[in-house]
């Protein structure tokens, strides 16, 4: 008999629950309007409505292995509890795992969605035959999950994968989290309209200007449709975006020469606009990653590419994590 | 019987080699001076000839297990050979790992020298306890190694831990690789001399006039002289040490949250000079440090410690690696 788990993205805007086979097969994917504001128990009820619809259609005819959810805060994994999400009023301390588990029983996994959006590319995406990737997604803040040898890197607190907060630029833009200068401050889509006002404001940017007066919803799609015009502001701003994310990047690479770097999240649809700056920067400042394009060191060279599965990326890892645990891994510590 | 390894260390100004049992038990060490420069075939004599010294005392009594060698250059590690090492001329391309096996007639693992260095914290220095941790090394340059669930982590192409290339400061110091701004323009022995010759060259630091003026081999160490005795231009010059120590510091440890980093070489003898700046950039630019520090998540902090082990890391760790060959890896990648 088949089997299959059901993976769950737990958006800002938006819920998407979806039915996968273990050969990566997608069988049903339900997708609903979530506001994480609305409180816990509604997003929970919600929820566990969803995966038991695709369970009640699938299960007879395959086995279920497990739920995997991704939510948009940090995991304490031994607990499976949720630690300082912003975006998850009442959330915190909740034993959300062990909560699910008793409504729907059967095995929940919960996982950072970074690290669930990393896990997917790993498996039916950008990362197919990979074991080790990073994953930064540009969106209304940026953040990162890595996968290494298989399975997402949580780091000593669950805390890897903040990603947003490297500095680029040491005396740069203020940023929330008290640095200045952080690569979400010139990457993410709040960043990319921030710079945008900035230019209308500096009276330099008569089409960025019309733009905004034109557009009550002006936003960084906005800014990427005036670049495709042509616009010399819009194209200056995604040059700052591809010079920051290259800079973050020949860090990432220097230090781990990693095989593949995918970038997801909105921004991502930018792609053609930002990349140039970014590879001129990641060639300049990454000797690994010049190794690599010169194929000087066995024809191997680091990747960086974007997103393959978009905004599916975070939903189908999350089931690949409940497949996994038919997996168990086989590693151990060292016994020094 | 006990199992006992040897290792080497290769460095360019010496050789270390030790015979260390399965337990970490030193059992005797040899050094010598050596210039990489003399010449492949002069070194690989009397590192041979040092290992069998060694064999010859303790074998009688004890299990060989096999000879790891630390190098200055990025090994390939299905070959067993070195791959640009500017410091290890005639070694490209020359079966190294094969011709010592077949000399010494045992199993032999070749590794960078950092790597080695971070092997050798883990076992038997700073990191033990620990199976993550990275490794700084602040020497003429400065150079990295991570150790990832208690191995080694190489990367795609065995380069990685080129952390004396992150950039600090995008528009900084131009450096031999390319770049500008790369760490190891800030916090290498190299830069410490020059930033202090740029100094005395703007007339605005006496303590270390005098100083270049009196000794003719003035250097980073000169430099750290000066800083004990009160000099405020030395004070400066390791701020800016640690300030970027810090902001890479701050980088690494929000992408990987790793529980441990470890800073030796040479420059970490000034602990006391430059580690307030490091903690006070780290803590400002780092989230995920602040949320160890503060012990918010789970009590567990994030550490910043210099070495333990100073110059017997490598050599140390190399004989670790020997000694894992008795334990292969139980690591196997995922069957998607």
């Amino acid at each position: 008999m088949n089997s299959f788990a059901v993976g769950v993205d737990l958006g800002g805007t938006n819920m998407r629950i979806a039915a996968v086979e273990r050969g990566g097969t997608q069988l049903a994917t339900l997708q609903a309007a979530t506001d994480l504001k609305r409180g816990r128990d509604l997003i929970l009820a919600e929820l566990c409505s969803g995966v038991r619809d695709l369970v009640q259609r699938f299960a007879p005819d395959r086995q279920l292995i497990g739920i995997g959810v991704g939510v948009p805060g940090i995991i304490d994994l031994e607990t499976g509890t949720v630690h300082s999400a912003a975006n998850l009023p009442g959330w915190s301390d909740y034993p959300v795992r062990q909560e699910l588990e008793k409504r729907l029983q059967v095995p929940v996994v919960l996982e950072n969605d970074a690290n669930c959006a990393a896990m997917g590319e790993q498996w039916l995406g950008a990362g197919q035959g990979v074991d080790d990737l990073c994953m930064i997604t540009l969106g209304t803040g940026v953040g990162g999950g890595f996968v290494v040898r298989g399975r997402p890197w949580h780091g000593l607190m669950g805390m890897a994968g903040e990603l947003g907060h490297m500095t680029v630029v040491p005396d740069g833009t203020p940023c929330g989290c008290g640095s200045r200068g952080c690569l979400e401050q010139y990457a993410s889509a709040t960043a990319i309209k921030r710079m945008a006002l900035e230019a209308v404001a500096s009276n330099q940017a008569p089409g960025l200007t019309r733009a905004v007066a034109e557009n009550p919803g002006f936003d960084a799609r906005a800014v990427f449709d005036c670049y495709r015009q042509g616009d010399p502001a819009a194209r200056a701003i995604f040059e700052s975006v591809g010079s920051a994310l290259g800079i973050a990047m020949a860090n990432l690479v220097n230090a781990l020469n990693l095989p593949l770097h995918v970038i997801g999240g909105g921004v991502a649809k930018a792609w053609e606009a930002f990349s140039p700056a970014l590879f001129r920067e990641l060639t300049r400042r990454s000797i690994v990653f010049r190794a690599g394009e010169f194929r000087k060191v066995r024809h191997k060279a680091t990747m960086v590419v974007p997103t393959d599965l978009h905004g599916s990326a975070g939903v189908l890892g999350a089931a690949r994590l409940a497949l996994l645990l038919e997996q168990p891994s086989t590693w151990r510590s060292e016994a020094v």
